[in-house]
C-alpha cells in the first residue's frame, strides 16, 4: 500500500499570521489541501498529516476529509524537533513492504504526475530509498546530493557542512523521500539528535541506509517549481500565482476563453465548459458550474449554475442558478437561494435574493427582489422594492405571470399580484391584485402656481 | 503588385470551439484581421485568404472588408491536404511579375514592419524565393533552416527528418516565404505528395527552386514573438498578452497614462490623447476617442467620446457622448444614446439611456432616466425614475432648465416639467408641471402614537 | 553634513505632456518623491532641487515640503545646458567638508539602502568622488567604467566616445556621485563646454579629480533596476510595476496577505495590520488605516480607517471610518466624513455621506443617507432617501435608536424620527416621529377591475 507522511507540525513564524502556516490558502483552498489532492490522485490510499503546533485548527480544517489520519507529534521540552522525529510519530500505521513518501505540508505546487512517477519510479527499481532530487539553477542553501564514482547517491550535505566544492553542486535535495516502510523504521531507529540544533533530521536517514548497503537511489524532478516551499505571505503569493497559471492553463487547453489569465480567478474544480468566454477581473469558486457560450465579465459567481449564453457583466453571483439567455448586470448582485429562469433581463442596480424568477421576465434597474416568487413575462419597474420584513419578520411576495409593476411601487408582503396584474407607479401595495386589475395607490397631484419664486428657488 | 496569400483552412481542433480558429478575438478582433491589418499597412494590395472549413462563418466575419479575395479550398477524400495545396488554389489571380508572401491566418503577431521589410529585402535582391527564418533559443519542432558552404540556404528539414547535428541549428523556418509569381507557380507545380501524411508541403517549394538555380535568400526576423503560432486558446491567450503590450505601449509612447499596462485593454483603434489617464481593470474599445486630460478609472468605455477632463470611476459607457469636465461613478451605466453635457455630475448607481442632458445638470445617485430630453442646470433627486414604458409602449420625457426634481419621485412618460418647475419628493407626475410650479403628490401625513408598542416591534 | 542635488530641470519631452516629468506620478506620488523619500532616510539633511522648466508647477508640488530647497537654473541663450551647469547653480550651500550626493530626479527606484551604503562606503573611505556603477548585461548607451590596471576607475567614457575595445566593458556610470564638497567645488570650476553639444557633464569630474590625483573611488550597485531613468510614460509604467511589488512585498513580509501582488495597488504609507487580507483589483491610498483581519475585496479605500474584520467587497471608501465587523458593499459607496459603527450592514447600491451611523444599524439596499446621524440598531430599509436639499440649502436629519424606515420612503430634512419610530413603506415623512410611532403617508389603494384589458396590456 501507498501510505504519505506529510509534515505538518511547523509553526510558521514567518507567515506572521495567527493562521498556522499550512492552512494559509490558494484559490479558496488551504494549501495543505493541495499536497494532499495531489496525493490522492497518486494513488496513495493512507494519508498521514503530522500536526504540532495549531494541530486543532489543522484538524478543524480538514474534518470533513475521512481519507486523512492526523498524528499528534508532542510538543515539550523533553521531545526532539526536527523531520526525523515528526515523521518517527508517524510509524505506527506503516506496514513493512508499504511504499512511504515524506512530503512538506507547504510545497502546495507538488504534482499528481511528479509524485505518480517518483512512486512507480521507486517502487520498480525497488529501491529501499529514493530522494526526490531537483537541478537548481541557484543551489544555495539547499541540501547537496552527493554522488560516488558511480553516479550513486551517497549522501545529502547541508550548505553550512558543505566543502567550497560541494557547495558547485546544482543538484538539490527536494525534501520529498520515498522509502520501502522496513528501511523506513529501521532508518528512524537510527537517527540521532548529534547536530548544532539537537534535532533529528530525516535526511539522515539516507547515509544510514547507504551504510547499511541498502538500495538507494534519487529521481530528478522536471519542473523545480513544484518544491517552492512556502515561509512567508510573499512565497504564498508567488506559489499562488504559478497554481492559477496551472489551472487556467489546463481549462483553456479544455477549451474555456480566458483573456488575460494573470488576472482571472478560477478556483480547482469549477465546472466550466468550452466555448465559455471568462474576461478579467472574474473569479469563478469551486462550486460553480458555467455552460456552454456564457460570458463573464469582472465579475464574481461563487456556488452557482451558470446556463448556457448566458451574459453576466461586472456583477456577484452567490448559491443562485441562472437560466439559459438571461443577461445580467453590470452591477447586479444574486444573493443566495436565486433561481433564474431563461431569457430573464437582471439590470444595473438589481438585487435579487431567496427567489424565484420565471423565464422571460425583466427588473432593468434599481429594484430589490426578495423572498419573491416570480411568474414568467413580468416586467418589474424601475426602484420598485419586495418589502419582505416588517423589523421583525420576512414573508414572501407572489407576483403572476406577464405582470406589470410600476417604478417605484413597494410590494409589501405577504401580499399577492395575479397574473396580467398590473401596479401603477408610485405605489404601495398591502392588500392583493387581482387577476387583470390595475392597482394604484396615489394622491392626486397638486399643481402650485409661483412656488418656486415664492420660495426664491428660481435659479 | 503585392499579394498576400494567408492560410486559413484549418480546422483549429485544439482550440476546442465552435469558431474557427482564425475567428477567435483578440481585444476584439479575429485574430485573422491583424495578419491582415498588417499585410495592407504594408502596401499589400490584394489579400487572398485561403479558406475551407467553416468558410461562410470566416467570409461572414469579414463580409464588410472589400479588400480580401477568398479562396475557397475544395475538401474530400479526392484532394490532399497541406499548405501547398491551400496555396495552389490561390493561384487563379497570381500574375508571374508579382510579389506574392504567403503567411498564416493564426499567426496574429506578425508586424507591418517585419512584412514591410522582408519584401523590401525580397524585392530589391530580386529573389525568387525568400524565406523568413528566425534564431530559436529553443528550435524543437520546427523545421530548420539548412545552409550551404556560402551560407546559402539550401533546405528545410523538418524535425523528425532532421539528423542529430542538424537538430543542433537553431535557425528555424517561420513559415512565411516571398516568391516571385512564376517562381511560385513553377514550384507549386512541383510539389508532391510523396511524404509520410500524404499531404503537399510549401516548404519543399525552397528544394524545387534551389535545385533550379533560382534566387533563393533568407531574411532573419528580429523579434521572434512575432511568428507565434496559435493552436490552443493557451496559446491565444499568451498572444494576446503581447498583443496588448505592443499596442499600450504605443499609447504610452504617445503621452497616454497607463498605471499597469498588464491590466489595461485598449483595442487597436481607439483614439487616445495625450494626458489621458488610463487606471487598472479599464477596457476601451477600437471606436471610442479619448480627449485630454480625462481620466478612466476601472471603466468600460465602448464607442463613445469622452470628453476633455472628464473623470469616470468604475463605470460603463456604451455608445454615448460626455461633455468636457463632467463626473461620472462610481458604479454608473451610460446605455446607448446618451448625450451628457459639461460639468454634469453622473453619481453613484444611475443609469442614463437613450437621454439627453444638458450642461450643469446632476443626477448625483440612484436614479433612473431613460428617454429625457433635460435641460441644462437640472437636479434630479436620488431615486427618481423616468417611467418611460407602461409594458407595451415608451414614450419621452422633458425637463427644462433649471428644474428640480424630489428625491423618489416619479415622471410617467410622457409628461414634461416645466424650466424652474418643482416635483416635491415622492409624488409621481403624470400631468405637465408648468414653469415656477410646485408639483406634489401626495397624502398627509399620519403619526400614530403606541403603534410600535402595540405590534410588539420594540426592540 | 551629506547634502543631496537632485537635478529636476529636464524638460521630459518624451513624456508628451503638460506636466514636468519629475511630477508624474506612481502610486500617487511625484516621482521626485521617491528620490527625495530615500535621501532623507539615508540621513541626508539638506536636499537641494535644481529645477529649470517648470519650476513654479514643481515647487507648488512640494510646497508642504520643508526639508526641501529649491536652486532655480536659469534658463536661456547665454546659459550652457548640462548636469555640471545644473549642479554650478547648487554649489552654493555646500560646505568644504560636506558630503555631496548627485541624483536624477528620474531615476524613482533608488532606494534608502542603497543611498545609505554608497555614502558609508564614500565617507570611510575618504574619498574625493565615487561613483556609483552598475554591471549590466547589455551596457549600450551608457557611459562606460574605465579602469586602470590597479583597478582604479580613470575614466568614465560615453558610448559615442568608446572604442570597440571599450564598447565591451559591462560596468557603467549610473549617473550617480557623492563628493567631497570641496573636490565639487573644484572639479566644477575646471568643467568645460568643449564638447560637440556644448554642454557642461558632471561626469568630467572624475577625470579632473583623476588627474589632480585626488582620491576617486567606485561603488557597485547590487540591484540595477534602482537606477531604471524615466523618460517617457513606457518607462514609468516599468517604474511603477517594480515599485508596487517592492512595496508589496514589504507588507507580505510583514504578515499581510495578498492574494494577487501585481493587480493590488498599495501606496507606500499606508498603515495595514497583519492578517488583513487585499484581494486583486484594490487600491490602497497613504492615508488610509486597515486593522487586522478586515478583508479587502476589489475596492477602493481612500483616507480612511477600515477596523478589525470589516468586510469590503467591490466598493469605493473616501475619507471615512468603518467599525469592527462591518461588512460594505458589494457596490456601496461611502463618501466623504461617513462614519460607521461597529457590527452594522451597508449593503449593495447603497451610498453614506457626511454622516454618523450607529453599532449594528443595517442599510442592506438601494439607500442613500446623506447628512444624517442614526442610533445604533436603526434598519434603513431599500429604497430610503435621506432628501438632504431642496435645491439651495442642506439640512440634516436624525434618526434615533431601533427606529425603523420602510422602504422607498423620503425623511425630508431637517426631520427627526425618534426612537423606535416606524415609517411605513412608501412616505414621504416632512415632520417629526415621536417615539414608538407609526408614521404613514400613503393614499388608500384601489383596485379596479378590468383595467388591464380594457388598455389593451395583456400579453
Amino acid at each position: 500500500m501507498r501510505v504519505s507522511i506529510i509534515l505538518a507540525a511547523g509553526e510558521g513564524t514567518r507567515m506572521k499570521s495567527d493562521t498556522p502556516k499550512v492552512l494559509h490558502e490558494i484559490l479558496g483552498r488551504p494549501m495543505l489541501f493541495y499536497v494532499l489532492n495531489s496525493c490522492k490522485n497518486a494513488e496513495i490510499e493512507k494519508n498521514l498529516v503530522v500536526v504540532g503546533h495549531n494541530k486543532e485548527k489543522v484538524r478543524g480544517a480538514f474534518e470533513a476529509d475521512k481519507d486523512i489520519d492526523f498524528i499528534e507529534q508532542p510538543i515539550g521540552d523533553e521531545y526532539p524537533y526536527g523531520t526525523g522525529f515528526a515523521v518517527k510519530n508517524a510509524l505506527g500505521p506503516i506496514n513493512d513492504d508499504d511504499t512511504v513518501i515524506i512530503l512538506n505540508g507547504d510545497t502546495p505546487l507538488i504534482s499528481e504526475y511528479t509524485i505518480s512517477c517518483f512512486l512507480k519510479f521507486h517502487e520498480e527499481k525497488g529501491n529501499d530509498l529514493t530522494v526526490l532530487t531537483a537541478d537548481m539553477k541557484d543551489p544555495t542553501n539547499y541540501g547537496r546530493i552527493v554522488r560516488n564514482e558511480n553516479a550513486n547517491v551517497v549522501a545529502i550535505v547541508e550548505e553550512k557542512d558543505a566543502t567550497e566544492k560541494q557547495k558547485l553542486i546544482r543538484e538539490i535535495n527536494s525534501g520529498i523521500f520515498a522509502f520501502k516502510g522496513d528501511a523506513l523504521k529501521y532508518a528512524i531507529s537510527k537517527i540521532d539528535t548529534n547536530n548544532a540544533a539537537g534535532e533529528m533530521y530525516v535526511t539522515d536517514a539516507l547515509k544510514i541506509l547507504v551504510d547499511e548497503n541498502k538500495k538507494v537511489g534519487s529521481f530528478i524532478l522536471r519542473d523545480t517549481r513544484e518544491i517552492l516551499g512556502v515561509n512567508s505571505r510573499f512565497e504564498l503569493a508567488n506559489a499562488a500565482e504559478i497554481l492559477r497559471e496551472n489551472i487556467n492553463k489546463t481549462y483553456m487547453l479544455d477549451g474555456v476563453g480566458i483573456i488575460d489569465p494573470k488576472s482571472t480567478y478560477i478556483e480547482y474544480g469549477a465546472e466550466i465548459d468550452r466555448d465559455v468566454m471568462i474576461y478579467p477581473n472574474s473569479y469563478v469558486d469551486r462550486f460553480s458550474v458555467i455552460k456552454k457560450g456564457a460570458v463573464i465579465k469582472n465579475s464574481t459567481i461563487k456556488n452557482s449554475t451558470i446556463s448556457e449564453d448566458v451574459l453576466i457583466r461586472s456583477s456577484e453571483i452567490e448559491d443562485s442558478k441562472v437560466g439559459k439567455k438571461t443577461t445580467i448586470g453590470p452591477y447586479a448582485h444574486l444573493r443566495p437561494n436565486s433561481n433564474i429562469g431563461e431569457n430573464c433581463k437582471i439590470g444595473n442596480f438589481v438585487e435579487v435574493k431567496n427567489s424565484n424568477v420565471g423565464d422571460g421576465s425583466k427588473m432593468s434597474h434599481l429594484a430589490y427582489v426578495g423572498d419573491a416568487d416570480i411568474g414568467s413575462g413580468v416586467n418589474i419597474g424601475c426602484g420598485v422594492v419586495f418589502v419582505n420584513y416588517n423589523g421583525r419578520d420576512k414573508f414572501r411576495t407572489t407576483v403572476g405571470d406577464n405582470a406589470f409593476i410600476g417604478s417605484n411601487s413597494n410590494l409589501v408582503a405577504p401580499v399577492e399580484v395575479e397574473e396580467n396584474g398590473y401596479v401603477a407607479a408610485g405605489s404601495t401595495i398591502t392588500k392583493k391584485v387581482f387577476k387583470g386589475q390595475l392597482s394604484v395607490e396615489r394622491a392626486p397631484q397638486k399643481n402650485i402656481d409661483g412656488w418656486v419664486e415664492k420660495k426664491g428657488f428660481v435659479k
